[in-house]
């Protein structure tokens, strides 16, 4: 695992180099801040991992694991900035925006969410899969990115901010903020191999349990984590009145839904014949992760 | 012409349709708010231009042309915004974080840089013109949109706005900022076709002229232009005290500098057999436009 991520971080570097001496160096400087900020590639991690399942290899996840980190890095800038979360801090570090300031930062952020996609559809992932599964993948980064997906649920998210939601509210919108980008991390990883539809799918069923499981968890950290080893504020949701599950349904019951959900992604790797307890374990230990 | 640009229209509300009753609905208001605003469509056009000039045709063309009006239409969201130019009209209305506020249009931008990608890649777009071609269209459309392109553009402007700027890094600019847009719209219209590279290139080279045609031509209609017409408040470089073509070089010799892009682009014309007096016509329109 530890390796694996080394990879990772390597490959990121490499899909977006320095460009010191540029009159633009600037922007890639803020692209690579966020970018390379040890984050956890949860995402990149199951790109490579559903890749092999479907008897792929890391070479030819690679452009799309990185695509996939590429979008979740524009993201957290662009929530970070003063006109929505208003977050100073990620990750232990300055926001990009307090770091390069607004203007760069908005650019850094749409500078990583194009590069995700010149990523996806670069001379190195049509050499490793072809340009047809290459297509097929970027195609479904784009949906789950959009405004059917991650914005569309950061657009929930301002939409219901004031108000009470509901429990199905509330999954609409991070089946969309969260549970969306790992979808397209695991369908990736499955396309890159060449996957059948039924696994495509059932990439998907896992991604969707284990990324709400994943938000759901985020909400009982802000309440019982530890703001040191999460290297981020906590107690932000009651801060800003949010509703969230624990909110609505306590840390307790939250928790058993982590659980339920959990449950069913560990069902969908049935449809896999090939060894899949490295994604087992994953989905087990996101349920029980303390950062 | 007309014709050609209500069919543009129509592909574009295709594209993104309304999504009454969801969620999320407003963010998508507030994409096809700017999106729908009655543009020029020039790159639109282009790309459509370029597709029959290699004997494509308008279907195989369209996903591109409206996708390629998707980031235009981002680019003019995130460009008004109070961190960057903040501008308050667009097009004769109230810009779209006027309208809409700063986080949905922060939203709105990011959404239909993603649409443009989901546009490109569609089903519509691999029916018409196969998965490979509207891979590599898109492939051109990221490095073009992003930090090597307009994204590098925009940054180039942040960095260099409170000092003086040589005539080569207003081009370098502008290049960025303007002309690569254009070049992907230009260069997929020949990808859709199925046009060979010599083409392609030339279709670049064309675009590359013409866009800083486009640019010194917005820097002179700034200060020599009626903002009614315009649909924007002119007088805004100098007022800014920002360094234009028209700053560095006066209005006269900035316009020969216009008129000898004008002369490259056509030039570049000669790599295509079939009948290219549309494009002739349309880079000497460009080059006296008043609006």
């Amino acid at each position: 695992m530890e390796d694996r991520v080394k990879r990772i971080e390597k490959a990121l570097d490499h899909f977006l180099p320095e460009r010191k001496g540029s009159l633009s160096e600037t922007v890639t400087d803020a692209m690579r801040y966020s970018l390379l900020n040890g984050g956890k590639r949860v995402r990149a991690v199951l790109t490579l991992a559903f890749c092999e399942l479907c008897g792929g290899d890391e070479d030819m996840a690679m452009p799309f694991a990185c695509a996939v980190e590429m979008v979740h890095a524009y993201s957290l800038i662009h929530d970070d900035l003063p006109c929505m979360d208003n977050d100073d801090m990620r990750r232990g570090k300055p926001s990009n925006h307090k770091f390069y300031g607004e203007n760069y930062a908005l650019l850094a952020g749409d500078g990583l969410l194009t590069k995700a996609f010149e990523t996806a559809l670069s001379s190195e992932a049509f050499r490793n899969v072809g340009m047809e599964r290459a297509a097929y993948a970027a195609a479904v980064l784009a949906r789950c990115a959009g405004e059917h997906g991650m914005v569309g649920g950061q657009c929930i998210d301002l939409a219901t901010e004031n108000r009470t939601v509901s429990l199905d509210e509330l999954c609409e919108k991070d089946t969309g903020k969260t549970a969306n980008l790992i979808m397209a991390a695991c369908m990736m990883g499955c396309i890159a191999a060449g996957a059948n539809e039924t696994q495509i799918n059932a990439a998907k069923e896992y991604a969707l349990h284990i990324g709400l499981a994943f938000q759901i968890r985020d909400d009982i950290l802000d309440v019982t984590g530890d703001a040191k080893e999460l290297g981020k504020n906590i107690g932000v949701d009651a801060q800003n009145a949010r509703c969230t599950y624990v909110s609505i349904l306590g840390v307790e019951k939250a928790q058993a839904l982590v659980d339920e959900h959990t449950e069913k992604a560990l069902h969908a790797l049935d449809a896999f014949d090939a060894d899949s307890t490295f994604l087992h374990e994953f989905a087990e230990k996101l349920a029980t992760r303390s950062k």
